[in-house]
């Protein structure tokens, strides 16, 4: 018996909230999140209405629940893949890397996900909005603090702004994000590393290797 | 009389088609092209939907008339006022200058145009993605332009990879406008600024001045 097979048998009511999730997370990215309704998304996942509205209640709900799981996956897939190795230099190209890895895996199904939902719910005030927003927020404070890391290691100089090197890094990673999923040109992922490696080059230390 | 008053005793039916797309323009910036039907376009400019059908004549029409007035406006503001500047690297300063007042003007109004609407359409396939596609590529071929020209006058260094450069200050313009447009917080342009300093400074040749 496939896992197909299997996955047909099981009743439509009884899909879990994690699988629908994937679903609504994916039609998100190309679609929108204002494009995801309930209606919309019991014919993607073939359940009724009425079925996933037990699970959400309202539409806003629905889009918060799908950006929390979209957080969950990116987690999963960029931040804590690179938990176990130290802080530093290595950590944050490694951070990068996953992020590119993230990007490309998704070309077909919307890219990535925050880019897609930030220029979406960008003029959108509410807690959609404010959720992405602490996201954005979130992920900039990790690379931050990563870059402080490196700085108190001696892999990045003293007086480095750390600030300003974070904006430069996340803001070159969005662009390629942005120009790769409309062109889907490989050129772009390159063209990044290539930027990344300058950039943190500029920035070493006493202790910091050639990145 | 006020222009309010004026404007108000003009016949719906003779709004111009220019005047239609700069509110099309504008309502697509913030609720997206696929969010714009001639019935949602017809209610915003006080006009008859078949008015507005005998200017269009479909969906995809007024899409297409939109993405070509936004770049016509997007000249206006970002690349006509630098032409009469000599080529070079004082022009393309001013030419992402002009870029971020275009930015910072829009932040209420959905912000920029383009931004916007690639990452929209970047998995529809069809003539609209086609337009935007060709207006991304023209605008990285007029900063490639522009710095080859500032390396010929030698202001910037031979053998700069001007791709690659151009690749970078394109990318951090896109990831502020991005950034900007979620946070409306100013430090984002203040940080591109500081940026596209140091990349032009670290670009330069014989006849360079600091950026």
């Amino acid at each position: 018996v496939t896992n197909a097979a299997l996955k047909a048998r099981v009743p439509h009511g009884e899909r879990t909230r994690l699988e629908i999730l994937d679903v609504a997370e994916r039609l998100a990215a190309r679609e929108g999140l204002e494009g995801l309704t309930i209606g919309q998304l019991a014919v993607a996942v073939g359940m009724s209405k009425t079925g996933l509205f037990a699970h959400f209640g309202s539409k806003e709900a629905l889009q918060l629940a799908t950006v929390e799981a979209a957080f969950t996956r990116f987690s999963a897939e960029v931040i804590e893949p690179v938990l176990q190795l130290p802080p530093g230099v290595r950590q944050i190209r490694e951070v990068f890397e996953h992020y590119f890895a993230y990007v490309e895996k998704r070309s077909l199904t919307g890219g990535c996900f925050f880019t897609a939902a930030s220029q979406e719910m960008d003029d959108r005030p509410g807690p959609v909005r404010d959720q992405i927003l602490r996201f954005v927020q979130m992920r900039d404070s990790l690379v931050v603090d990563g870059l402080r890391q490196a700085v108190k290691h001696g892999e990045l100089r003293k007086g480095l702004d750390v600030e300003q090197l974070a904006f430069e890094l996340v803001g070159l990673a969005n662009g390629a994000s942005v120009a790769f999923q409309l062109t889907k040109d490989r050129k772009v992922l390159e063209r990044v590393r290539v930027a990344f490696t300058r950039l943190l080059d500029e920035a070493r230390g006493p202790k910091g290797k050639r990145a």
